[in-house]
């Protein structure tokens, strides 16, 4: 018995040199515009615009220099419109929320500091006075912010409370003496933390604090309060601190902020969605504490977005390096002294790089997507034609594409740096630089265990919707939603055998994994069945006593997890079929159907053993999944130029010492 | 159809709360002297002895700040023969080659650019000497190498060659003329590069390269040859760069150098293995010049073991320091707004932690196994007992081990940075720095895909040795092996079933996952399967015509490696449960062996697929060994504390401000 006997094989049985057969240049710039989608034009402005000395940061700067760098280049590319996206046209926005992050992906492709600075200043500051303020704030506020000559924070977290914003603890307590608010930390654990902007240039900030009039808490609201002074000094009242050095983006000045009974007028509330009107009495068009505070934090949901495709254009410019790298390094010769390696026909280096150019791609077409459905919402929203629903969905969407991105950009960095050997560890070399920054993505913007959570709770919710109460009516119907599945199958063998291929020989097998049908039912099987395990032991725990609850919930939580990526994955494959289908030029689309089989092959393949636990493949199966992951790599391997030609990362930004 | 059903389940029906089992402080001490065993001495001093102004750096020092610490730090640890041990008595050395293993890991629970500085001065460059050099070179260069007075570089590695030592460019050169060697660097691609010590503070270098005389090529030697004058000049010929930043281990001045014929003394070539003699003639004791370069680069085998348990030891902090964040931070209510939950109560963050603390014991055995074994082989040589077999044996280990240990340490350390949000990515935490330092471990000192495919190459030379040429007869008996497999797991059922519990009952399920004979037999049968079935696709490849070979073997280089961590991980295994019968303290034996089933559970896990394809376990008790890795965790859960104390990182040195 070995790894591959009693196995249906895809391999071919001669062993061909494919190496010579690489696509030509005008298919990777045909990839390029596929998945840049509906972005092209934003995107290719960047690239054709901006050459590395405007957004490539040397990897040697210490601290202060890293933030001169930073602070310069953010002003550089406001000055010249990179950054003006998503704000009203009105007070300089030049373009719609879903270009402003087609911009943060393009920046995070130069450098993370200075995309998290922006993201920070344009995103997060600005994003709260847009999202969360009235026309006055706008009009007052955000043609500075645009411009940086105002450098706000956004002081959402605190020492005590990170991913648990509901239970911040700073106050914001309306004084009806003097139609003021009066913001303060009651406790140590009260103070703002690793706040961007606080730890030197911010002169304001976007406080989020439990609101109480009358003594009564209204929940969590937002107001604006002046920090330092022109010169940077502290304002009375406001205790700053630097968070100093960082394993990582030195450009961001991230610092604490506390406050001692600061006193702020009535204006500064952000009270779109409620506040102290004149007659001094609380008014808010929500009425439930808990709808307001969702749908307040409903609209800062572009940050998550930003931060999962800044993290896989970081990635993907990791990815161009390592590939580049491993088409002309060398390394031990074939057996009988013949001429040395490529690295990238070893088999184990195509294994650690082109199933991840794979994932590359099949993100990049599901962040289009998910870039479009805000856009979408905001419109929706602004409209008067509010969806509530929709914009649920939404956020879910994207705290579940915020963890699966970051979390594969951060193993993805590191994979890169290793292909690279000591080349990958020197500075000179920019991958070590976005493994750094990068690593905070996996818990800023949403911890990505909590954001993993929340979209298993959001399926749960809808399941529940869906098949009611889960009684024994309710669970019959979820097992006659299972047979579903397995008919499935069936249908994706008899599709198969309509290819007119015997089920079982070599190129049958072959046919099956690469049917995007039967992906597509795998993906979803991974999905629906994982939920519904999840549902009706979420059911059980339900019934127990109080007491006994939280535990019994808690486990699941690694069910939950696995649902949330299921999902994820499953919303990701789609997009990519959909972005395959759009795409025009032929050579381009052949090879992404080749790369879209990849990415699902390799997504199975990773869950392999809860396929078989579920019955859904045999060992048999399994085995030639794995197969089929090795073949498609031998066989992408020579586009390998163009694939990384497609990942859109533009060439004099590279930073890559080792490429000759 | 859940993750749960018809699955024998361990868990246990009623839910209890079992945070309050915690164990004495004395088992925490007891845990950490059954873990350093034979080197509790050693270790002890460290702790004993050194606060954190002595081995931990600030992390935000600038990289000239970060090198003044370091050189600063192993001059005064050398002075307090803290890294003496290794050294022949007679020039100041004060232990055990194990031992100064031992000290290597100690050092690396402080800080990784001093332990790599020291490395490099101590192990690399003394190490080249004490082992590769005569009796001359010991009096004359040791004692300056030991206290630092004579700074020195390991020049092996060039631009052109890392993992392929043996194709190094540099050339060594009799000149019969003069009685001298010359040295150069023939092509841009022969300099040395990423050597520590070069960048700037070396004076001489023990420099790797083809020796010829009267032009026949002797194969890779090692000469001395002074660098730099005292002053820091570089001296004539010698061509120096600085590598300057890199992605961590500031402290470590890495640089490059290239010789342009530059011309030293003949007593300066290190010729224990080999030289030209007072007679101008070359003399080897050792014929074969593939031989020759085995045993000079054997000797060097220990600079690998060190490598992995430094950033064993790195990891081990990071887990320290992360494990007790998560037992001080809460996040969340629990449902009704009760108490926050303690982060070590979530289910997700007890899978982080506690596996990984499993494994910092078990590697932690079997790394002290292979320092014991180091000892034991040099010894063996130094009595003219020279045992090749097992010299071999030791280097394939080192090699398995490396690989291993710095893959997990990387991982970890990244997912201790997570665990604490925020705080893990300050550098006031310790984690961060840690984890920039330890990423190039992966790489360095042979990188790991390299030497995991040393690993299986070697199993694969026993077992053909073992079995054959591998004919029809050698298939027969493979199968006849496997068989074998089959009747043992027979066994361990029967096993259980003399412990009267019903098969398929809670109770027994969980018997049979914690009975050691079972995993040991599960670890048995992935190594022995997997190298079987390498073994025949190696014997099908081999019959293939000679321009197809390489292909054919490339393909299953994943199957390689695979079966190189099988071997390391099943040695490991062996290791910890002898670790567990020599511990004497009962609460530590019975927490340790906890620990193991953990270890062996998750491990099991891990490879699941694998499990599955070769029908070596159902898909049933695949799920019911996930189940058995939760209800470990939740049960060592109260121990937590004791299992970090235990794996002896002083208190003063954790460096963590998140701590309160």
């Amino acid at each position: 018995m070995t790894l591959t006997d009693a196995t249906p094989t895809i391999t071919n049985d001669t062993i061909t040199n494919t190496a010579d057969v690489s696509l030509p240049p005008a298919t990777g710039r045909a990839l390029a515009e596929a998945l840049d989608g509906p972005f092209h034009a934003t995107k290719q402005r960047w690239r054709d615009e901006l050459d590395a000395d405007d957004v490539v940061r040397d990897p040697s700067l210490d601290l202060a220099g890293a933030r001169a760098w930073t602070l310069e280049r953010i002003q550089r590319l406001s000055a010249r419109n990179f950054v003006t996206a998503g704000f009203p046209a009105a007070v300089g926005g030049t373009g719609t929320s879903a270009e402003s992050v087609a911009n943060f992906e393009m920046m995070a492709m130069g450098d993370l500091s200075l995309t998290i600075k922006s993201g920070v200043q344009h995103g997060l500051f600005g994003g709260a006075i847009a999202n969360l303020g009235n026309e006055w704030h706008h009009e007052t506020f955000l043609p500075r912010v645009i411009d940086c000559s105002l450098l706000g924070c956004f002081a959402m977290t605190e020492l005590g409370h990170g991913s648990d914003v509901q239970s911040v603890e700073t106050t914001i307590t309306w004084i009806p003496e003097t139609g003021e608010y009066e913001v303060d930390s009651p406790t140590p654990t009260a103070r703002k933390a690793y706040i961007g902007n606080a730890g030197a240039d911010g002169r304001m900030a976007a406080v989020f604090g439990q609101l109480y009039v009358d003594g009564e808490n209204q929940g969590v609201h937002t107001i604006l309060v002046p920090i330092r002074a022109e010169d940077g000094s502290a304002l009375a009242g406001v205790d700053c601190g630097d968070q100093g050095h960082k394993g990582g983006l030195l450009g961001v000045d991230n610092g604490t902020i506390a406050f001692d009974h600061v006193r702020v007028g009535r204006e500064m509330l952000l009270d779109r969605f409620g506040g102290v009107g004149e007659d001094g009495v609380y008014h808010s068009d929500i009425e439930s504490k808990n709808a307001r505070f969702f749908t307040m934090l409903g609209t800062l949901v572009r940050g998550r977005i930003c931060v999962g495709g800044g993290a896989a254009s970081s990635c993907r410019r990791a990815l161009s390096i390592a590939t580049r790298y491993s088409l002309q390094r060398t390394q031990f010769r074939k057996p009988g002294l013949g001429e040395e390696v490529t690295l990238l026909d070893y088999q184990a280096h195509q294994r650690k790089l082109l199933p991840n150019i794979a994932r590359a791609y099949a993100y990049g077409f599901a962040q289009n997507d998910l870039a479009l459905e805000l856009q979408a919402v905001l419109d929706l929203n602004a409209s008067d034609q509010r969806d509530e629903a929709r914009s649920r969905e939404l956020e879910s969407r994207a705290a579940g594409m915020k963890a699966l991105l970051t979390r594969w950009a951060n193993d993805t960095i590191q994979v890169c740096r290793e292909a690279c050997g000591g080349q990958g560890y020197l500075s000179g070399n920019g991958i070590t630089l976005a493994r750094q920054d990068a690593d905070v993505f996996a818990t800023f913007e949403g911890d990505n265990t909590v954001l993993n959570q929340l979209v298993a709770k959001a399926l749960l919710l809808d399941y529940r919707k869906a098949w009611g109460e889960m009684d024994l009516r309710g669970t019959a119907q979820a097992t006659a939603k299972m047979a579903v599945g397995a008919v499935r199958e069936t249908s994706a063998l008899a599709l198969v055998n309509r290819l007119g291929e015997r089920v079982g020989s070599r190129t049958s097998e072959r046919e099956l994994l690469t049917t995007r049908e039967w992906q597509q039912q795998m993906f979803a099987f991974r999905e629906e069945h994982a939920l519904a395990g999840l549902a009706a032991r979420m059911r059980k725990a339900a019934k127990l006593p109080k007491d006994e609850q939280f535990e019994a919930i808690n486990r699941v939580q690694t069910h939950m997890l696995f649902v949330a990526r299921a999902n994820t994955e499953h919303r990701v494959l789609e997009a990519f079929i959909a972005g395959i289908k759009a795409t025009k030029d032929a050579k381009a689309a052949t090879v992404l159907s080749e790369l879209c089989d990849l990415y699902a092959l390799s997504s199975i393949e990773a869950d392999a053993a809860w396929f078989m636990e579920h019955n859904r493949i045999s060992p048999a199966r399994s085995k030639s999944i794995t197969q089929g992951v090795d073949t498609l790599c031998r066989e992408l391997r020579p586009h390998a130029l163009a694939l990384v030609e497609g990942m859109g990362v533009p060439h004099q930004w590279l930073q890559a010492d080792c490429l000759k």
